[in-house]
């Protein structure tokens, strides 16, 4: 789940390459010089799935930046010399010194996931090992150091596809290798182990960059603008920053190649009355059997909803309300913290209304407002947005793990339409209390929102606990597909 | 190991406690009022082994502060309520808002500790627990937090004695309950599990204070001081400091019952002569065996020398290194670091230098010289000193997970003892290249080494890795010494 933002098959025509790949490889020759006479070693790992191109991606790499300021390691086979001594030995060596890029193909996270996804360490092993990587990574980082970690995806689809190509055409490059065909087979072993390593790592002072690899134009253009930018904010802030380093944590998009999650959302799907008005009362009815049923069973569940303004959050809400037994929901409406509340941490007050065993609760607005309007308006710095992602997943993960299921629903419609419905609103009388100024200045930050929901989405829609996105734009459509998501993630934990 | 610090019989009379005691109240009484203006909500967790009194000395913070401003929470049997939301429910319901201080009677460490000293929970398992704990407190301390943790101790004797004093004089306190009685006969699994809860948890941001529980007055004088140093530190940082809190990770020292690791060290023992010899022959002839021993058992060793300056460390590494084969060992003396070295983190130099199998390295000063000299000399920030007690650990860990031997010496000798020592070698000609100005400003701050070497002990002397105080003032005694602690351990490994 995590990997649905790399994969929406963004791609970069040779043309525009070529018009971009020259500047980008000036300004990265200048952001090297710059670091030269840092203090700031560079860390760079390049990780992802096999047939993604990593080997491609590493000569890239040394290709557009001056050799005499980079070192690349390719971890492969342990030496004797390696053997014998702690595992983090071989890693040390390869550190590169300031001033310097040190291009790891392959890392410390290669034979973690690779021992996981084959089943030769348990989840506990594999959690202790990720720990110590998270100790070394932040020990580097306020040391100084930047690092940079890349995992490069490629669906199953596609990677089965791209081996294939490449057998016919009796290619056999280093992404081809013998290992290739023989990780490929596990391909949901490992994209899960690889899940869990991301999620476990994804710090403020030093995320994760996912990239889709399919286009190999796109994926060497994201992964070079990505370095070229954590390398500047690195150094704008100067040498052992205290603070996390980076205010900013996607890839950045390539002119023209630019497809969000947001965008792959279809909002033409419509209902029309008489297919609703039979799914809704078959769906309700389901709920409503599912409901006592996960009292009885003593499971208990909590759904987020958030959503554009006027995206019909609250009609959703009560589609659900109206199928479940008032005595096993409660509705909570996240508005302006109260003064108990404001003098918590953040977290404190979804925390506190957490369902007792068999009971629900909805969450109309919630924990993502810190990533949401939070980020926005510029009420959380930058460092501490950057670090809600994964005190949410690492908040969410402790709900999975005691039997809840964590349902999230971004509720999505086009600007149109959101326009359409605010001047319904002004014009209703029994809707004009729903329409104020906050919407209206809400709605001419529609781009900075975008960008956060799809980072949102990108960095904390997890296996465990999935976001939905739900296509909008038709009030009908919207409604059954919550109540059908609703029930089939409730059947599925029962 | 961690908590030989904690054994060292340190008391306060009752006329000193009644001198200080009203003076510590008045002061945090004003630190109370000036946290009441600020942002910062305070968490102070009571904890340690059963009887050393964590129900008195919570006791005792509630009538030294001011009771608006502190609410005490024990974790006491689980509710229904919390049994039926995920673990940190509870937790999360006791957290003080901000400006308040809350005492908290048990913890998030307790249930872990138990489960663990009881077997019921795998160390895997315990260390996921424990990596979860250090986010939630990273978490809060980001959000403007000071935590501040106080283990307890009793030694095992003192533990006993206490238990049998309380049923003679059938005094059945919240100190005593039936709980106590059950947990202390397993001493040693507590200590073990909580040894290692302390070592995961220490960290820079978030310090452990262990604390002498022996004497009531001093571990109440002592833990209040804490505390009170502790939130002026904390308010002066004013609220959400990015850079870790604590410059200082000791607890203060209470007048008059300072004795510290190192002024337990006799050294008024001595060897003559003939004695002397024939332990030497013995030690070296079985410490050539057992090197070749380890060499063929391809078990690697490290040993670590560290002490005051003319105390003898080249002396004893010459006795270890005559009866080693010359291909089994290498010296690495840790002089000021070469530049390549200087472009890395600090442990770098001291990763490249660890031995294949079989072999032996001795490091003639090492990476403690962080928490030595470059804390005194200000080289470092207090952040990075302190956040290099985990690092340390973390890295010896890693070392003994391998199976090495790590073997660390600290030599001690007394003021007296050094100038005479220093006097001599300015005036013997083949001595006089081995005293520097250094050596004696050096000396000029014996008193903030000496604090220095006294915390390091106390935070990294742990039981896969503890340190050896060598008593120095006679050289024949120390050298055997270091000689026979070499062959246990070794024996010990192989």
């Amino acid at each position: 789940m995590l990997f649905q933002a790399a994969e929406l098959g963004r791609k970069v025509s040779r043309d525009e390459f070529q018009r971009l790949a020259p500047d980008l490889q000036t300004r990265l020759l200048a952001a090297q010089r710059e670091l030269r006479e840092s203090n700031a070693p560079v860390i760079v790992i390049v990780s992802g799935v096999e047939g993604a191109g990593k080997g491609e991606m590493v000569n890239r790499l040394n290709q557009w930046l001056d050799a005499r300021g980079v070192r690349t390691f390719a971890f492969w086979d342990e030496s004797d010399e390696e053997r014998e001594r702690p595992r983090f030995w071989r890693f040390w060596r390869a550190l590169p010194p300031r001033g310097v890029v040190g291009v790891l193909f392959g890392s410390w996270y290669s034979s973690p996931i690779i021992d996981r996804a084959y089943e030769k360490i348990d989840e506990g092993a594999f959690d202790r090992l990720l720990a110590r990587i998270a100790n070394f990574e932040r020990m580097l980082t306020r040391d100084g150091a930047l690092i940079v970690k890349f995992w490069f995806h490629l669906s199953k689809k596609t990677q089965a596809r791209r081996l294939r190509d490449d057998a016919k055409e009796g290619r056999k490059t280093l992404d081809v290798s013998p290992l290739t065909r023989k990780f490929s087979k596990r391909y949901d072993d490992f994209a899960a182990a690889a899940e869990r390593a991301i999620l476990k790592t994804d710090t403020g002072e030093c995320p994760w960059y996912v990239i889709e690899a399919e286009d190999r134009r796109y994926r060497d253009l994201t992964a070079g603008e990505t370095l070229l930018q954590a390398i500047q904010r690195h150094l704008e802030q100067g040498e052992a920053a205290p603070e996390p380093p980076a205010p900013k944590n996607r890839a950045p998009e390539v002119p023209g190649a630019s497809v969000t999650i947001l965008e792959k959302v279809d909002l033409s799907q419509r209902l029309d009355e008489a297919t609703y008005e039979k799914e809704l009362d078959a769906c309700q009815e389901r709920l409503y059997r599912l409901a006592w049923k996960a009292w009885e069973a003593r499971r208990n569940a909590v759904a987020v909803f958030e959503g554009w303004d006027a995206a019909g959050k609250g009609g959703a809400i009560r589609r659900v309300t109206r199928a479940v037994d008032a005595r096993l929901y409660r509705v909570i409406q996240s508005a302006a913290p109260t003064d108990e509340e404001r003098a918590q941490h953040y977290l404190w007050r979804f925390w506190r209304q957490l369902p007792r065993a068999g009971r629900l609760t909805i969450y109309d607005r919630s924990w993502y407002g810190r990533v949401l309007v939070e980020r926005v308006e510029g009420f959380a710095t930058p460092a501490e947005w950057m670090n809600a992602y994964k005190e949410i997943n690492d908040f969410e993960e402790q709900l999975c793990e005691h039997g809840m299921a964590v349902m999230k629903f971004w509720l999505h419609i086009s600007q149109d339409e959101q326009i359409r419905r605010f001047r319904e609103r002004e014009t209703t009388p029994w809707k004009a209390h729903k329409i104020t100024e906050e919407d209206w200045r809400n709605r001419a930050q529609w781009a900075e929102y975008e960008a956060a929901v799809n980072d949102m989405v990108a960095r904390t829609s997890t296996s465990h606990a999935p976001w939905t996105l739900v296509a909008g734009e038709d009030k009908r459509f919207a409604r059954v597909q919550v109540l059908r998501t609703f029930c089939e993630r409730l059947e599925a934990l029962l």
